[in-house]
Formats: structure tokens, C-alpha cells, sequence
């Protein structure tokens, strides 16, 4: 997980040169949660990066960026130098300004700055705005020093080892939207819609998942039928995910009752919950 | 639960000064279900909730609406005098009529009746009629005191569980539809459809779901590009909710199944719930 | 089950007066599948369901109807006198013809003769040709012979027992698409689509189920917004009925980790596999 | 599993007469992926297959198609040539050229470079040209040798259990979709869209599996009621597939975890497929 990359900075802290008494308490309230102040300063950021992104979508709607231009404008350079203002004060207060730079979250504490300031440069450059709602990502490193940490991480737990299998069934769905994609080209190649192979793969996509969109739908008899086998295909393997998905979550849940302690002999783990000897060496477990 | 509000009201009954007789017997009829005459009522009032609510959608239909307008506006009338009566009786018959009047039902009751009312003072306020479809939600009342509650439990009980891990996931829906939405704004500006930010957000949500209307769908190649990524993603993670709520359905289902206490005898543990004798070694177990 | 009902006639064979041996033969091939005249007679039976229903579908399409109309009505007759033929030979075979007559499969023989008899006497029924494909459910006769029924079982079994769950999950969803109905009706009452309360409930089926046909969709930002609502609500509770029928098939499944035998001194079943005592009473059970 | 049929080619080299050494090499190269060789010449494939598919999709875009037409055409033409080489030095390097042909891989091969020959001798086979796209099959060759087999083998083990379930299902789906699209026929005659009673299967079909193209979609209000419907249930049997899969993939899960074996001493079963001690009684269990 990218997401543990700033978290990992703080114990470089203890080796070496320590931070300056400031600093230190500066990086308590920047990147810590558990004082008042740090508190604080997180309610504070949470409120402006949601207020920042409101502006975003606000501007990006013809009439309201129309009547409130000014409004618009003054709030959108406010909040980029508040939170240029910050991504100083985050550099100023780690010991490795380098390592919080190149991390996950001091790439998007960057990006939620830059396009203000590139827009001024490259004129044409409308389309960097709406980068700036990757600023939403910020939140997450609010996020995740809150309550639900535990719940999430079961969560993506489950999802990391299922991962595998998702792999190879997302490249099941790409070789079948391929294949049914050219199939459907070929059938209804004389009508609208299937103007192309790859456009017949983007239709199939949309059906398999079923999406179904209409923009693109089958004219022919030989392509209804073909569409129906796609449709059925879709609606039966959408069991294959989150059947993996749930397989491995019961897994996940029921760990719990493996014991966590090793042999005392052979220093295996593993053990059944009712155990009472090693089910390597046959030594006596400790009592649980 | 708020449904379970007007439950506790009944036992405040024998805490202190008793309703009068009439009242009593009132209050059985009215909120109980286990007399002749309490199950009355409740098929009265079920079958009037159900006809009020069938008069409100055909008023809503233009056609029927011009040509029985007067056989509608009374039928209307008279039901709204009968839910009046019977809130009346309600207020009369329990012994906290204010606690009544706050409870989730006590409100249910009152926007029952409310706005056939208010449109006579407000004249313009015709979408308050809408609001008199809330009325089917009295039938939860009647309905709770049914053969199907144990099932509802378990089904409620699964989801207020998994509630925290749902809000995770929601959370994760709600960041990758603003991304999503805001990376088609800028593919598909030109397009028409993607006209806003929070437009495109309404189109990720409508794609992401597979709910997929078609009323704005992607036009260009790396439009369609992104959008066949959104839908194999929402595909993939429609296993997420699924998962959890199996994986928390299936622990409900096998808990309470099993004592939690071990045989006096042997020691051994994992006894059915109906079990009075260890299933290992025979030794009578400990009365639960 | 309805369809076990012909299946319970031929018992009755044995109590009391027994058919002619003709009958008793005829009996054998037209309802059983055992012997070779039975199979061969089930074999002429579905390919002439396979056919007959072809002919309804094909005179449903305007084009061939005009171009084969001799063709196609002189073998709808021909189907319909051979079935005439069949079901005469079922009344007779069978002991209680009544019985027969009333069973669901019984029904269903008449349901497949009857319209084209109909047609001449009411000429303007067109209408009820199409009833004719419901002969394709008299395949299941010959189906619920086959291999696959011991799977099908296991599924019934597993729907019958969630049947309960999914009554109170249908019936929440029947509030939900009310309510959601009536609201959009309120929020895109001026606008196009949503011309009348059920028409929005209509949408809400559509939307919640995640179908998303797009001939009604919102067009008010708060419409959309309310939808966003809806279709991620429907995406999160489709994991209910997913959930309830898994784990209801888990259960079912592991079910055959129930010992079959009875306690030899209490007669209470249901022990578990591992179970060398009566968990009842504590009689040593036999060994397995 | 039809792709097993090249790996079971190898085995015979060894009964009777050894391929010549120079075959032999050739043989490890094409058809192996241990050696050095072996791997290089699998990823030169890959992106080989890689490139021809893109050629393909390319030449059906019209606009690229008329602007690059003979960089296609020769791109085309010398992938043809390379795979006709591929396909010649596959069958010398094997031991039964004919078996290899035959096989699921060999037919693969085949189709690969037969379209683009067959295009000069028919010149309309236009249609053909798609064909080609089946190409990409070809990556399932290398892909197998992969780390991803063990997660295919479990899912695709999982998928076999549970064919004849889902076959059940899927004929239920075919019953309710036939019948339903008849209904549908009846019910919408009158209005576009449902003209015939194969298209209204199709749009059963679609609104089945919560597709939901909207190209056809019912307009009167009984229409909608049944279409209602449709959607529902349609909603609650995606339970089906998915309880089914998530079942036998939980059982794949967790069975050869278990020996099956009881202990020597105690005789307690229910041990792990890696245990060597009874977990009761620390006895040595039997070498397994």
C-alpha cells in the first residue's frame, strides 16, 4: 500500500539528528492526530480541502463560472496558498523533505497545488483544472487515522489476496469482450453502431458488464442472438468475483480462530484453536 | 432502531398510574394485535392505507385525475378524516401521548394527515400531495407484529454489522466516481453530455453502478476507453458489498449455533446450542 | 411444488381396482421414462414442444407469417392434433382422469391445445396465440426426469428455505421504489418523464434494479443527485439476496455433515458427524 | 480442459524412437519455457501476437484504414509469414505433427495465418478478416506456463463443480425469458418495438440481466407493471449463480485441508492436510 509510505517517515526521526524542538511539535500538528492541536488542524484541512473541491466543480459548471468568476477565482488562489502554505510547513517539518516529496501523499499534496500556478504559465491549459479534484485524495490521509482503519483494512486485506484471482479473471473478461467484440463486428457489420473492432469491444464491454448503455445496440436477428449469449455470459460470471471475493473474506474472518502462539518446541504456528499438541511434533501446546 | 420506538411505549404502562379501563382497551384494540378486536383494526387500517395510497397515485396521473377529480378529492377526504380519528385515538389511548407524538410512527401518522390540510391554507403547494405516499410506511407498523420479524432480525441485524465496513466501501464509491467523473470532464469536454464536473460525476455514478441510462455516454475513443475501465472496475467491486454482507450473513446464521462453554468432563468445546450432553466423551453438560 | 402432482397419480394404481393391462401399458410409455417405448415416446414428445413452439415464434414475425402462412398454420394444426391425440391418451391412461386434469401439468397439456381450438370460434384472439408457448413448459415433464434433478433440488431447497427472507427483502423494496418514486416525482415533476407517481415508481424499478432502460431519466441537478442516491442504494442491497441465498446454500451444503443415524436409545437425529454420544442423552451412538 | 491437449503431446516423445537432436532443441524452444531460448522466444511471440491484434483492430478503423493502408497491409503480411514459419517449425519439432494439428492449440495456429491467405483467393470474404483477431487465443499458450495457473485451476475447478447448477439455471433463465417475452408480445402488441415474439425474448433477455438498453421498452402501463416485474425477479435470481459459485469455491477452499484419516490413537478426525501429530492426543497420525 502506497498510503503507508508518509507514515513510514516518522521512525526515521529517532535515528539521528533530531528535529528541532519547533519542528518537532510543528510535525505533531501537521502530521499527527493524537493532540488537540493536531486535531484541530486536521477539522481545519478536511473543511478546506472539501470547500477547495466545491469551487472545482462550481467553476466547471458554464453559469455559475459565468456569474461568480471573481468569487470563484478569489477562493481557488486563497486555498492554493493555504495549501502551498502547508506543503511548505510539511517540508519544513520532516526530517527527510526528499523522502515526503517523492511519497504517495507529497506527490498529491503537490499536484493539489501546481495547476493553479501552471494555468497562469500555459494559458490554454483549461484541462489541468479538473486535476485539482484529485485534492479529494487528501482527505484520505485524514481518513485514515479514524476509527474505521480496521474495518478497511480487513477490507483490502481480502482484496489483496484475492488479487490474484482478479487478475486472471479480469483477463478472462478482456480475451471475451475481444473475441465477442469481433464476433459482433463481423454479424452486424452493415449497421450502424459497429463501426469498428474497437469499437465493437467498447459495446461489448458495456453489455458483458451489463452497463448498456444503447448508444450502440444489435440491429440483426444473428446479432440479438449473439447479444443474448454475451448478456447471459455477463450475468453468470459476475458470480466469479465476488464469489473469490466472498471466499476470501470468510477466510479472512474466521482466522481468528487459529491460535496465535507457536510450539514451544518446534516453533511452528498455525494451530487449530482446540489444539492441545502440535500438529508438527507432537509437543504439548501452553495452555491458552 | 426507530421502528422500535412505539414498542417501548406499552411498558411505561405499568410503571406508575394506570390508563383508565375504556382507555385500556382502547389502546389494545388500536396498538395491540393480539385481541379479535386488535387484529380487526389492523386489517381495517391496513386496507385503508393501502386504498389512500392507490387514490394518491391516481391523482397523479393527468388522465384519471381530470375525470374523476371529485370522486378522488373525496375519497381523499375521507381518508384523511378517518387517519385523523385515528390519531386522535392514538394521542388518547397511550399514557405518554407526547412520546407518541415524537416516536418515528407518531410522525409517520401525522404526515399522513398533515398535508391534505395544508394545501387547503398553502393553495400552491401541489408536491406536498407526494409527500401522503409516506403513508404506506404505516403498514411497517402492522407488518412488524408479523410471522416475519425473526426473519427481518436476522437480515438487520447482518447489515447494522457490516454497516461500518458498507460505509468504508461507500466512502471508496463516492472518492472514485469524483475522480472518475472529473478525468471524463476533461477526455470528453468537447463532447456533449460531459457539460459540468458534477454532471460527469452523475454519469461515473450511473456507470459505475451499471445502472447505465445512455442519456450522456462517452464519445470519443479515449472516452470510451476510460469508460469500459469504470465499468469493469464497478463490475469487479459490486463482489465488496456482496462479500461482506454473505461473510457477516453466513457468521449471524452459524453463531448462537454453537455453546460457548466447554464439557465439564473432557473439556472439550464447540457443543451445539441444543446439546445437554458432551458429543465426545458422554459427561453431562453444564445447564446453560 | 406443483409439478410433484402428476408424479403422486400413479401410487393410487396400487389401492384398489387396477387399470386394464393396456392401459396399464399405455400409462407406462406416456409417463414413464423407464422403459424403451417410454424413452422413445419422451424423445418424439420434446422435439414436437421444440417445433410447435418454433412455428409460434415464427408466426409472430410479420414477414414470414405473410410469405408461410399455409405452411406454418397447417403444421400448428397438425401439432395441435397430434397434442389433442396425447392428451385424450393421458386421460385414459391414468386411473382418475379428474385428477390428471387438474394437476399443473394437466392444465398445462389443455393450456397448449386450446387456443388454436379458440381461434376458429373467436376470431378476433389474436392474442391468445401467443399463450401457446407456454407448451415449452411441458419440456419440464420430461426434464424433471432427468439427471439434473438432484441439482435442481438442491437449489429449490435452498430458494424454499430463503423464500421467507427474500419476501420481507421484496416487500422493503417495494416500500423503497415507492417512496423513491414519489419523491422524483416531486423533484422532476415539470420536467419530461416523470409524468405521474407510478411512472416514477416504474423508473425507480428500473434505476434500483440497475436494468437503466434511459427513456426516463432525471434532468433537474437534484433529480440527478436523488438518483445517484437510488442507483448506489440499489448497488448496495443487491448484496442481500446474494448473501441470503449463499449462505442458505452453504448451509444446505454442509448439511451432509449431519450423521444420519438416529441415537439408538433416545431416537433424536441431527448428530454430528464426529459425535460418539448422544448429545440428547448421552447414549453411546452406533458406529458409523 | 481442451488446452491441455499440446502438454500431453510431449509425454510420447519418450515411448519409442527420440526425436533427432537438432528437433529436440527446437522442440524445447518452441514449445518449452525453461530454458533461456525457450523464454525469449515465448515473450518475441507475445508481443508478435500483441502487435498483429493491434494491425487488426487498426484495419477496421476506417479512417486509419484508408490513410495507412499499406503499412497495414505489409504489417499484416509479414506477421502472416512469421507465424506461417511458427506454424511449419511446430509441426516438425513434434513428434505426431497430425496430433498437434489437431489439438485445441494446433486449430488456434491454424486459424491465425489461414484468413489472410484465404482473403487472395476469396476476394469478398471481407468478414473473414476478423477472424484473425482469434490470434490473441494464442497468449493462453505462453500465459498457462505462468504463475497464475494454481489461481485458474482453483476457479476454473470451482466453475466445473458447479456447471451442471448453473446449466439448471441457465435453462430456467431460457423458460422465464421465452415465457416472459410472450407475455411481453401480448401485453405491448400494439405499441413499437416488441413487433415480434424472438425480439421480445431478446428484450427480455436484456431486461433479465439488468443490461437495459432501452432500444425497446414498454409503453403502456400494464406493459410496465410486467417489465416491473421481470426486473425484479431479475434481480433476485443474480442471488443464484453467485450463491452457487460462492459455495462450491468456499468447499474448493477448504477440502484437501483436511485429512481424512482418523487418529491411530484416539481415533479424533478433522486434522489438517499438513498435520503429522493428532491435535488431541499429540499421537504420530499415519504418513498420508
Amino acid at each position: 500500500m502506497n498510503m503507508r509510505k508518509t507514515a513510514k517517515i516518522k521512525p526515521h526521526y529517532n535515528q539521528g539528528e533530531s528535529l528541532s524542538p519547533w519542528r518537532e511539535s510543528l510535525n505533531d500538528i501537521i502530521f499527527g492526530s493524537e493532540t488537540r492541536k493536531g486535531k484541530a488542524f486536521d477539522t481545519v484541512l478536511s473543511v478546506c480541502i472539501m470547500l477547495s473541491v466545491s469551487v472545482v466543480m462550481l467553476e466547471s459548471i458554464d453559469a455559475i463560472h459565468r456569474q461568480y468568476t471573481r468569487i470563484l477565482d478569489s477562493a481557488e488562489w486563497i486555498f492554493t496558498v493555504l495549501f502551498t502554505v502547508e506543503y511548505g510547513l510539511r517540508l519544513i517539518s520532516v526530517r527527510r523533505p526528499w523522502l515526503y516529496a517523492k511519497s504517495f501523499f507529497g506527490m498529491v499534496d503537490l499536484l493539489a497545488i501546481l495547476p493553479t500556478y501552471l494555468i497562469v504559465l500555459i494559458p490554454g491549459g483549461q484541462g489541468l483544472m479538473a486535476i485539482r479534484v484529485l485534492r479529494l485524495l487528501r482527505i484520505f490521509r485524514i481518513f485514515k487515522l479514524s476509527e474505521y482503519l480496521a474495518e478497511a483494512h480487513i477490507m483490502v486485506e481480502a482484496l489483496t489476496k484475492s488479487a490474484r484471482k482478479i487478475t486472471v479473471f479480469l483477463y478472462a473478461i478482456l480475451m471475451l469482450v475481444v473475441v465477442f467484440g469481433s464476433l459482433m463486428y463481423v454479424v452486424e457489420s452493415g449497421e450502424a453502431g459497429f463501426t469498428s473492432i474497437p469499437v465493437s469491444i467498447y459495446w461489448a464491454v458495456v453489455t458483458l458488464t451489463t452497463v448498456g448503455y444503447g448508444d450502440i445496440s444489435p440491429q440483426t436477428p444473428l446479432g440479438q442472438l449473439l447479444a443474448s449469449t454475451i448478456m447471459i455470459v455477463g450475468y453468470g460470471i459476475i458470480a466469479v468475483p465476488t464469489g473469490i471475493y466472498s471466499a476470501e473474506l470468510i477466510k479472512t474472518y474466521s482466522r481468528g480462530k487459529i491460535r496465535n502462539d507457536a510450539c514451544p518446541d518446534c516453533g511452528e504456528t498455525g494451530h487449530d484453536f482446540d489444539a492441545a499438541f502440535c500438529k508438527y511434533c507432537g509437543h504439548q501446546l501452553d495452555d491458552f
